[in-house]
């Protein structure tokens, strides 16, 4: 498959998970100076890794709060809560993934996560 | 509700999960130094949290396999992947779970990862 | 013994340790969406963990200091300077487990730690 | 060598890196409590360590871009971004180490990198 | 450009990078299972990012012997040593890589990381 | 003071915490190559960071054993078990510190560490 295609593929998907004004604004603060790693998150993440059959969109937006949530890496968990709402996921449901975490990573990862989940909730109400 | 209780609701789930004999063996190598992480582990973990509502054992064991690669501790890794095969993933679920760690945590951890899930499908071929 | 007795016993020591005001605004922070959370870290860190003998208060926030501070986790590191000088920790004291840090986890880790201390310091001049 | 030597050397390079504005205003900033940090960091990381032989200034910046962004130390990243562009590194040399950042320690990691990165660019248009 | 072509490009500098034979037979040891995450390795990373303009392969070395350090991969850090020395990188240089991470990691990283150096420079005595 | 005089210092308090043949079993394992490792970890760590007032060897283990079980630093975290039984802590002061990091830090890294603290406990049973 050509690359070009991959790409297309990935930021029309990326774009239907995480609505397209999100990805248009994070893709613009990165400028030209990310046009590669653009590529790396458009073609590779999300037009083949995301794009595989094998799990289903919420499956996958599970395993990602947990994966996102253990590395304490906020602001991509925080894009993953939207995701996870996006794909179906309810808020009780992203709670349970929060306290695997918390014993499995430790409770200080747990609360800030709860925090950046419920600063999203609040931000869309229509969301759960 | 009692923590005693608590610890054998938990205790009956984990041998469940993993299998009688390992956890037997597990408890026992860390003999009575470890008799109060045994608490945490029966009684909090998996007596609480495993034992909640809110996501079937599949789905947890989904995202405790994101989180446990996510933070390459392989040794508890070793053991989710067993569960996962007990609790109803598919090999191809878990490598799908495996190449977002790939992309989100650096493809080192996903190799770790890939390895220790290999070395439990061959040790255990019925479990697919 | 019962769960709801662990939690009593635990918000309990929570709030002398770091100030009744602060545990009531970080629980209501998080809600009944946190309720879960809450419950692990009243019950089980404060109701438990830390109330079994075995070390003083101040071993025990010497200890959580270089915990929270080589994790980098630094929201938590925070209480736990105020839980230090609770405890009576003396200023000087916390510098010692954060220069231990700078040269086990690395000199970053300690730069952010110090920063926190000294906002804490300054925001609580009584507190040495 | 006496480390009041070591310390003052290393003080002079720190300052050539980053500029004697940052250092003080950062020298500053931790006050007495920091001064046994600030002799770690001035004589033993840039009066010993920095110091040596064996690579170039320029080298040795591309290592600490790698080595600040894979730990997501963002505050110390920003600062080796100045040092590398002191040290004359391209901003496109920049750009291939964070892409190296994102496919063996995950994307977001070289998202949070790319950020800073521009914004210490944006703020220093003559660095390049 | 097509992914296939990216494949055949990255496995080709892999190979020249590491020997032929270490990357066949860490690409046998995964087997079918690890099909996609070859994918990744050899079109994405070493197809694309490590075969990018911008940086010689000995910078880019130099820089994944920080990255992998830093992060305690000492699997894909022991591959990296073998990969700089091909690069041209001295042990010395390699060496200096690693006083950094001592003092921006903490020194337990550093230490595995010597261990390991020394292991690939005496299985290579002609690496220098 | 001259870095040869803190190198001796850190030297002899080394070998008084950890045995003088652990210590020069390590050290002759990273040879020539480790010698400014070896610097940084006698003069700087034990010469100077461990050598300074402000906290008993006693506190400074138990921090210790928080930082290097929290990071998962199992080499490091064997040493330092030595040097605590050797600076007076008990084996029920270490686990106490185990089980915050269990709660902190997740219960995958507490396992890990008490694995280790056994095998130190029962390689040195005079040691409690």
């Amino acid at each position: 498959m050509d690359t070009r295609d991959l790409y297309e593929r990935g930021l029309k998907l990326r774009k239907e998970l995480f609505g397209t004004e999100t990805v248009e604004k994070r893709m613009h603060s990165l400028g030209e100076f990310g046009a590669p790693l653009q590529q790396i998150i458009n073609a590779y993440i999300y037009g083949d890794v995301w794009s595989r059959s094998g799990l289903t969109l919420k499956q996958r937006s599970l395993a990602m709060l947990g994966i996102t949530a253990a590395t304490n890496h906020l602001n991509e968990f925080r894009v993953h809560v939207q995701g996870a709402l996006t794909n179906g996921c309810k808020q009780e449901e992203i709670r349970e993934v929060l306290l695997l975490v918390a014993m499995y990573c430790g409770v200080p990862s747990a609360i800030d996560a709860h925090r950046i989940a419920l600063e999203v909730f609040n931000a869309k109400p229509a969301g759960r």
